[in-house]
C-alpha cells in the first residue's frame, strides 16, 4: 500500500515523464501507480504518482524541481487523515452518512467538529462524540455571522470544510480563506438549477431526471469546480417532495463519492474545472 | 393487442374512474390497461385506456362527454401509424437511426419525406427511399425559408414534425401551426446548456456527466414540455468533440424513445410538463 | 394525505374496475390514486388504491368481496408505520443507514430492535438508542441458532424482518414462518453472483459494472422475488476491495428503496416477481 | 493527432516506465499520451502510449525489446483503420448501426463484407453497398456450416470478425483460428443469463435491470473478456418482448462502444479479463 502522493503540476513539454521517472528510479523508489494528463488547450501537464518506501521528501522536491519546468507546482507528502470541519444547517442525511464513515474508519479524514447555523443536528452529532458548535445567524448580517464561525475555525487546524448541506451562501471574503479546501453538495445536476430549492425548480419545468453535484466553492454560487455528479430518474407522479426525498440518497452518495476523491489526493483544478486521477 | 386508444384530460372530480369505467363496461369493451394521474396541484385529471374490440367510438365518446366534468377533452382513436415529417441538417445519426427503425417495422410511423436545410443527408435517404426535400436557406430571411418550408410540408398530410438534430431556430408562428406536434432533441441535460453548442458549454464548465433531451417544441427555445432524457459519464480526457461523439448514442436513443411514447399516444401535456403513461 | 392502502389480487375478468370503483364511489371515498396491472399470462388481476376519509373498512370488504371473483384476496388497512426486527451481523453501512432514516423519521417502520450473531454492531444500535439481541452462533447447529434468533424474535410483534447484510443463510422452515416478511440485501446483481463473496466473483470475471439486489427471501438462495435493483460502474483498476467500497453505497440505497416499497405497501407478489404501484 | 500506438505488456518490475520513457525520449517522440496499469496479483505490466511524428518503428522497438523484462510483448504500430467482417442472422438493429457509422466515417474500420445464415439482412447490406454473403445452414453440420464460412473469410485480410447478433454457437476450432479478433455482443447482463433467450430468463426471474454485453469470444459459450456492458431498467408492466425491443438500443451502443475500443488499440486481454485504456 502506497505511503506518499506526489502532485506535478507545470507547462507541458517533451520529455516530462523521462525526467520524473528518472528522479523516481535514481532514487531506487516503488512507484504503485503513475497517472498523467496533458491538458493540449492550456499547454499544461498534470501528474501523480503514489510511492511507497521510505522517502526523503525534500531531497526528492529539490531534484524534481531542478528537473521540471520553472512553473512547476510540486507536492510530495506522506498520505495521512486529512483534518475535516463539517458545515451544516438542519438536514441529516449528508452528516449523518459522514459520520458512519467516520465511525467505522471508513473516511479518510479526522472529524474536527461540526459547525451549523442552527441546533437541530447536535443530538446526531452528539451520538457520535463529534463536537458541535451552533452559531446563530440570527440577528446578524452575513460577515458577522461569518466571523463568528471564522471564530470557531480558527481553534481548528483544517484541511478541508465540507459543506454538508449548509444553506447559507458564504462571501467571497470567507471562500478566499480557503481556496480550493470548501467542497459543497449541490442538491441540483448543475449547472441546472442554480440557486434556491432546485427541486421545485426541476418539478417545475418537468424534467424526467434529477441529480446531485459535490464542488469546489468559488466565489460565484454553484460555479466552481465539479468533483463528482450523480442522477436518477424521476417521473411526473413525483412531487418536489418526492423529488427531495429521492435524491438525499444521491446527495449523500455523490458527497461521500467526492470526499473519497479529494481525502486521497486525487484531484487538480485548473481553469474551473477538476482533473481527477 | 389493443385497438383504440381512449385519452381524457378534464377536472377533477369524485367518482371520474367509476364513471368512465361504467361507460365501458356497459359498452362490453375490453380494456387492456387504465392509467391515470390526478395533478393536485392543478386539480387536473388524465386518464387513458387501451380498449380492444370493434368499437363505436362516437357513440361511447358521447356518453363519455355526458359524464364527465364540462372541460373534459376525450379523443377515442384508432391505433394507426402517424404519419411524420423528418427535419434534419447535416448530422445523420439521429435521422439514420429513425430511418433504419422505419425500414425495420420498428416504428409506429411512416415517414413521408424528410425535409432539410442541406443537401447531405440526401444519399442515406434515398438508401432508404425516402423523399427528400432540399430546402436551402442560404440568401434568405427566417420566415423566407420558414415559407418555402410550409410549402413543402402542405404538400403532406401530417400527424408530427421531428426534428432529428435540425439545427434552425423555428419561428413562433411556424411553431404555433403544430403545437405539440413538434418533437425536437436537444444534446444537452435540459434545463443545462440551452442554445447553441451544449458539448462545448459542458466541456468548458467541466461537468462529469453529459445528457440529451428530447422535447415538444413551443415558441421558446429549448424549453418545451420535456419527453425523455437520459446522460453518460464523461472525465476531463475528453475534448468537447470526443464528448460530441459520446453523445450521438444518447441523442439517438433519447429520440427514439420519446417517439415512441408520442407515436402511441402515451403523453398528455399539461402547464409545460408531461405526463406519460 | 391518504390514510388507507387498499390491495386486491384475483383473476382478471371483465369490469373489475367498474365493480371497485362502484363500491368506492357510492361510500363516498376519496380516491387518491388507483393503480392496476392485468398479468395475462397468468390471468391475474392486481389493484391497489390509497384512500382517504373515515372508512369502515369491514363494510367496505365485504361489499368489495361480494363484487369480486371467489379467489380475490383483499387487504384494506389503515397506513400505520410496520414494526420491523433487523438482522445484521458486522457490517455497518445498511443497518448504519436505516437507523439514520429511523432516528430523522424518513423510515415508515418502527425498529423493535436489531439481532446479530456478532458483537461488533452493539455500540451503534446503542447510539440511536436501539435495543440489540447479540445471539452468538458459536458451537451451534444452524438449527439451534435459529431457534435461539427465534426465542428473540417471538418476544415482538414484527411485521417485517429485514436483512442488513446478515451473512448467514437461513434454514427453510425459518423463512416459511416469515413468508413475503423478510427483506434481504444480496451484494450482487441477481442472478449474477449468487452466493458467497460476490464482489470477489466479479473482479474474477472481469465486469464492467456491478449492483445490488434487494429481495424477498425464500427458501432458494438469492432466488426470492426481486423488489429493487441499481448498478454502478467499475474498471479493470479496482481490486475486489475497491468494488466491495464501491457497492456499499449502492447496497444501502437498494435496500433502503426496496423497504420504502414494501413499508408502503406497494408490492404484490406473485410467481416469484413482484408487481411494484 | 496520434499516428502510432505502442503497447507492451511485460513482467512487472522497478523502472519500467523510466525506460520506456528514455527509449521514446532518446528518439524525440511526441507521446501524446501515456497510460499504464500494474496486475498487482499477477505482476503484469501494461502500457500504451498514443505517438506522433515520424517513426523508425523497428529501430524503436528493438531498442525497447532491449530495455524491458525478457517476456514483454512489444506492439507499435500505425494507426489504421481495422479490415472488419461482420457476421449477423436476421436481426438488423446490430448490424444496421454500424452500417451508418461506417458510412458517416465514424468507424474507425473498414467493412470487407456480411456473413449471414440468413438473406434477410441482404437489402440492408446492399442500400450501403456493402457485399454479402448467405451461407445458409439448413442441412449443414455445425463444422460443415463452419468450413463454408471459412471459404469465404479466407478470401479476405481481416482484422476482426464482428459478431452482431449471430445466432450460432461456433465451434473451439473456428475460435481458435481467431483469438482475441472475435466480439460479440451478448443481449443480457453477463453473467446473469449466460445462453439462449436472455430476455425470457430475465423477464422469467422477475429483475428490475436488463441489460447488454460486449465481449471477446473464447470457446466458452459467452465466457470470454467482457469488454463493455450497459444496463436499463425494467419493469412488471413489460413483456419479454418489451424487454428485447428496450434492450436493442442497449445492445446496438454496448457494441458501438466496445469496437471503437477494439478498433482504436485501447485494449489489453489478460486472465480472462480487459485492460482498457
Amino acid at each position: 500500500m502506497y505511503k506518499y502522493v506526489l502532485k506535478i503540476k507545470c507547462s507541458d513539454a517533451k520529455g516530462l515523464i523521462y525526467k520524473i521517472s528518472s528522479v523516481l528510479y535514481k532514487n531506487d523508489l516503488n512507484i504503485e501507480k503513475n497517472s498523467e494528463f496533458v491538458d493540449n488547450e492550456n499547454n499544461k501537464f498534470f501528474f501523480r504518482a503514489r510511492l511507497d518506501g521510505t522517502i526523503d521528501t525534500q531531497k526528492i522536491k529539490n531534484e524534481l524541481q531542478d528537473e521540471m519546468p520553472r512553473d512547476a507546482k510540486i507536492t510530495l507528502a506522506k498520505k495521512v487523515k486529512k483534518q475535516v470541519i463539517i458545515l451544516a444547517t438542519k438536514e441529516s442525511h449528508c452528516l449523518g452518512d459522514i459520520l458512519l464513515k467516520h465511525d467505522s474508519g471508513e473516511l479518510n479524514a479526522n472529524i474536527l467538529c461540526v459547525v451549523s447555523n442552527h441546533d437541530e443536528l447536535r443530538p446526531l452529532c452528539e451520538k457520535f462524540g463529534v463536537k458541535y458548535h451552533f452559531v446563530s445567524s440570527s440577528d446578524l448580517q452575513r460577515d458577522e455571522h461569518e466571523k463568528e464561525i471564522l471564530n470557531v475555525l480558527n481553534k481548528y487546524k483544517v484541511d478541508f470544510l465540507v459543506l454538508a448541506k449548509y444553506m447559507r451562501i458564504l462571501s467571497q471574503s470567507f471562500v478566499d480563506r480557503y481556496e480550493q479546501k470548501i467542497i459543497n453538495i449541490h442538491h441540483s445536476f448543475l449547472p441546472a438549477f442554480i440557486g434556491a430549492n432546485p427541486y421545485k425548480q426541476a418539478y417545475k419545468r418537468g424534467v424526467k431526471i434529477i441529480g446531485a453535484t459535490a464542488h469546489f466553492v468559488n466565489n460565484n454560487l454553484d460555479e466552481g469546480p465539479i468533483i463528482a455528479q450523480d442522477v436518477i430518474g424521476v417521473n411526473h407522479e413525483q412531487s418536489w417532495k418526492d423529488m427531495q426525498k429521492a435524491g438525499r440518497n444521491v446527495e449523500k452518495t455523490v458527497l461521500s463519492n467526492a470526499l473519497d476523491l479529494v481525502f486521497d489526493d486525487r484531484i487538480f483544478v485548473h481553469q474551473n474545472k477538476t482533473i481527477i486521477f
